[in-house]
């Protein structure tokens, strides 16, 4: 069993879906990096019982994002966020290289802090 | 029962998550707007039984919302690419009325562009 990033991804969307059990142990493993033995030891079950449980909750985090998308959805907005971000980047250039002005740097600094301000929510 | 945009806006989001007959119902009432009766009629279940399958649908929409909170996350996206619009649109009237720069005014509209295909996401 790997810790892959997209499970921990997924968990941050659909993480309060789960059982209160499965976040429990989704959460030491994945957030605490806690090994098997080490979360059977913490919660009092079996390294199977612990194991088991975070399988469940892996699929059901998996079959979330195959119905609903959207940590893929918010994906694609980060990606266009990026192109905004980098047509910013290159009007600044423009201006400050050609016009100097301090009306346009100050708008693009504001739409460069809104775009990573999305990261944020 | 008044049919309300709220939960119109949690059915694209989390409606998979509802059962099959739940979303039948829900999409009968919201989207295609037809009367609990009409429902009644084109599903072969009482008024009665329409209304509880929605109504039943309907808290757990708002659950899934009240636990995840994502539609009101893309809202917040919304209202940030809003003004990352009116900054630009700014940037644009400054650019046209002082240096005119087609560099830069390209930039702006693929900026713009990029703004509203978050909506269509």
């Amino acid at each position: 069993m790997s810790k892959n990033l997209e499970i921990s991804m997924l968990y941050d969307f659909y993480g309060e879906l789960l059982t209160e059990k499965q976040q429990e142990v989704i959460e030491l493993y994945y957030n605490e990096d806690l090994s098997l033995a080490e979360i059977a030891m913490h919660s009092g079950i079996t390294r199977q019982g612990v194991r088991d449980s975070i399988k469940r909750g892996e699929s059901q985090l998996l079959e979330f994002e195959r119905q609903l998308g959207l940590a893929k959805r918010f994906g694609q907005i980060e990606a266009l966020l990026e192109q905004i971000r980098e047509n910013a980047a290159e009007i600044e250039q423009i201006n400050s290289r050609m016009f100097d002005s301090k009306e346009i740097e100050n708008r693009l600094m504001k739409i460069i802090a809104l775009t990573r301000s999305v990261g944020e929510l």
